[in-house]
């Protein structure tokens, strides 16, 4: 028998316990305790802490079956076991869900160096996604070779309200995740400016291009249809039309120019940082140093603006530069 | 010389004069009198109507350059020509641009038969965007065969802030053009039943794949390119945040099945239809009798809901059926 199966079935551990981890505990033990593949049980590492009330966090999620302090109000399932023992909880694991804030990730591989599985599988979820309240929301796994273990992903998160897809192109994905930070901010603007809806899908829509053109600029292995998938279309629709790139961007505009990105983040965001500002002016120094620039005259656009060098009302006449942007246009 | 070319120079005219045929009028004559091929002057026909004020209608836009009626408050150019005459307005033309309510097309092709030149192109624009403020915005012009004739329309609009694309693909932009209204109906029901931006981006994100897959099931010449361009992504964006289709979704969700969407389109629109539900329901019978309703779970539930059968929370749930639809994930 291998390690981490018993009877052949497959034991999941959750490495975090915040809210988006309490999410992905209570999503995953629903379906392990439906899919015969897997163990029931799944483990929660959880970062422990004492309550106001005195009692361990621990103690009390495995009391209540509620992370009352992260997810309070949700019910995780009875086979979610709260673990506050990092090495005890992925002992045995054979799928490794990652779910820490992104800053703790190094320190915490450092620790299970040795400590786990040499089969054991683990997938990171990045971003969080408001589903406990059980709404129809989607997600994206990617992955290089391997279909099968994909797959097996794909069924442990998949619930009639979480649609997961597998899909085999890791940068695509990634390089969504990233991009569409800096069109939200483009969306934000067009907001600022009262632009009305037409504009803002144009600029959406024209992001949406730069994205994927520069992706396939990046890795020829990237895919058109990876775009279509949540992680594309989807995951920028919600991000342009809420988020936070968006919302400071809308800020910035209506300042008129008044305000720096760093001044409004520093006080709508509470310590949170703007992706966006951040990722647009590494893209200008690819495109840059590439000699990209007028292929892609939204994201170099969004840095400018972001810098203060155009006003906000340049995001809507960069379109003068087209003819010159016809290989984005061809990819 | 050719007919209707002045020294090689194309001439155009535009054959309506309401609020989207003024617009065309204002953004084509700017674009005639800067570029060498076209004829400065665009003739535009007006449908006359006598004024309050007991003036002619295209009197006063030839003194004023305003169309009062239809777009008070907008310059059209000093070159657009009103002309009430039909045939003199289109006498000459090299290029025709038909902007009249469609139900009026068929009328005025009788009384085109043998007056225009016999090399004249035509276009027609069926959907109304308002870019009159000089906002951005976009369209797609479908081709079949001549991609030079294409470039001299995309020419003939394009302006700073009207970004237009040409698209050797004339199926694919009318089945988004038409598709697109079903998805509304389906986003609207997510606003009616206040799901959020997650779970509606879930939503259009899965109605453009199913537009894409029923597209290219119809007609195997479809590209996947075409719905990446305005008439694909932006136009889906656009429909489902503002458009009529969203808005009375929204309210059918709102009144619980209480009221029907006949009802809702008869206070809501003021005698405007409800295309979205018409077009769900021809979808509908299309996906029944080639046995594809398994496939396009969305549209299909679209229907179901919009004629009582289902309630409108079912437009989150047949996600259930997701396996079934592989077909879809892989057009």
């Amino acid at each position: 028998m291998a390690p981490g199966a018993v009877s052949g079935k497959s034991k999941v551990t959750i490495v975090g316990s915040g809210n988006w981890g309490s999410v992905a505990a209570k999503l995953i033990a629903s379906n392990t305790f439906k899919l015969h593949s897997f163990h029931d049980q799944v483990r929660m590492w959880v970062f422990e802490e004492t309550l106001p009330s005195g009692e361990k966090l621990s103690d009390v999620i495995n009391r209540t079956n509620e992370n009352v302090k992260y997810l309070p109000g949700i019910k995780l399932g009875k086979n979610v076991i709260a673990d506050p023992d990092l090495e005890n909880a992925v002992k045995d694991a054979k799928m490794l869900v990652f779910v820490t804030p992104h800053q703790f990730m190094d320190g915490i591989c450092k620790k299970l160096v040795g400590k786990v599985n040499t089969d054991v599988e683990a997938i990171s979820l990045i971003k969080g996604m408001k589903i406990a309240l059980e709404k129809l929301s989607e997600a994206t796994v990617g992955y290089r070779e391997n279909k099968d273990i994909a797959e097996t992903w794909v069924q442990l998160f998949t619930t009639p309200y979480f649609i997961v897809t597998a899909v085999q192109d890791v940068e695509g994905i990634e390089l969504c995740g990233t991009l569409k930070n800096v069109v939200a901010i483009a969306a934000g603007l067009v907001d600022g400016l009262e632009m009305g809806n037409n504009t803002k899908a144009a600029i959406m829509r024209i992001g949406l291009k730069e994205m994927k053109a520069l992706s396939k600029l990046l890795f020829s292995s990237v895919k058109d249809s990876t775009f279509f998938e949540s992680c594309g279309v989807a995951d920028l629709i919600t991000t342009c039309l809420g988020g936070r790139n968006r919302k400071v961007a809308e800020a910035f505009a209506k300042s008129g120019g008044k305000r720096s990105f760093d001044d409004l983040e520093a006080e709508m965001l509470q310590g949170q940082k703007l992706q966006g500002v951040l990722t647009a002016k590494e893209v200008y120094e690819v495109l840059s140093h590439r000699g990209w620039l007028e292929l892609f005259p939204l994201f170099a656009t969004v840095h400018e603006i972001s810098i203060g060098h155009l006003p906000s009302s340049a995001i809507v006449k960069y379109s003068e530069h087209k003819p010159k942007s016809s290989l984005v246009c061809k990819l």
